[in-house]
């Protein structure tokens, strides 16, 4: 999305991107580098990302935001707080022990969800945490991401039926 | 504190805080059951949360406000977007790749932390949680709780140096 200039300026400023020759983990090069958690941990940024996506899901009819285990949950805490939705956060792995599965927080059966996620790759954890979602009784069509990589998710999100709107694209940063 | 009634009715109309007699899964009575989880999704309580927060950190000098893996990051949040101070989060483990250790966010050498935490029992988890912010450097004194179940914590941190600011006792719900 081109309007979200001013957002890609405050993640750039805070150091969330950075744009140059980079080596990532895998080996393979990279011409920018996403550190989100900049982002994420900063209150001025993190306001930003809660407006952009709080002023999308107003246009959407849905009953809760969801954050995947860890970085989507300072997401969709803000969305949550701006929004005035409630929030269900999505766990990686089940609690060893207690009550309840994967799901934090209060989901009816049939309510509807939307998925913030921070940083969207091929896509893989993001399904998952829709999988969980929807077998907990959730209902589930659509994720905000805020950077997305443009590797595979919005495809692999598509084959199951999930629409990814994406804040930052990786095509928008060089 | 007995001026957080607001707070406690807060809690206990959300379901986060209720009376009764309930058996624990340590096996143990208890005359209340607290649910956290209920309170920190809900915006409404979670922005009271924040708001009583960011109201103490107002009198105490300090850089950034911390949470630990995964209940305090909602509360840390909404203390940090309220208090306009970056956020630190403690994570359970160490990351298994990737650069650094337990703490998420930037922090500098001998900046002030002040933790937040959902819920505090014995403070075994928070202790631990002080040592990591200690071991990167962090300078930390105080941690402020939603709820403390008054069974040790405020004395565990006591003999750390660290002094344990409570929105709610356990002794102020029944």
């Amino acid at each position: 999305m081109s309007n979200n200039k001013d957002l890609i300026k405050a993640l750039k400023d805070c150091g969330a991107i950075q744009i140059g020759e980079f080596i990532l983990s895998s080996g393979k090069k990279s011409n920018y580098y996403v550190d989100i958690k900049k982002a994420s941990t900063r209150p001025d940024t993190l306001k930003l990302i809660g407006k952009k996506a709080a002023e999308i899901i107003k246009s959407i009819d849905v009953d809760n935001v969801g954050g995947v285990e860890l970085g989507g949950v300072p997401i969709a805490t803000a969305v949550s707080l701006e929004s005035g939705l409630p929030m269900i956060i999505i766990r990686k792995s089940s609690k060893e022990y207690g009550t309840g599965g994967r799901l934090v927080g209060q989901l009816e059966k049939g309510e509807r969800v939307i998925l913030l996620e921070d940083v969207t790759t091929s896509g893989g954890s993001v399904k998952e945490a829709v999988s969980n979602i929807q077998n907990e009784g959730g209902y589930i069509d659509t994720v905000i991401t805020v950077v997305d990589r443009e590797e595979g998710a919005e495809e692999n999100l598509k084959s199951a039926g999930i629409k990814l709107i994406t804040l930052i694209k990786a095509s928008d940063l060089v």
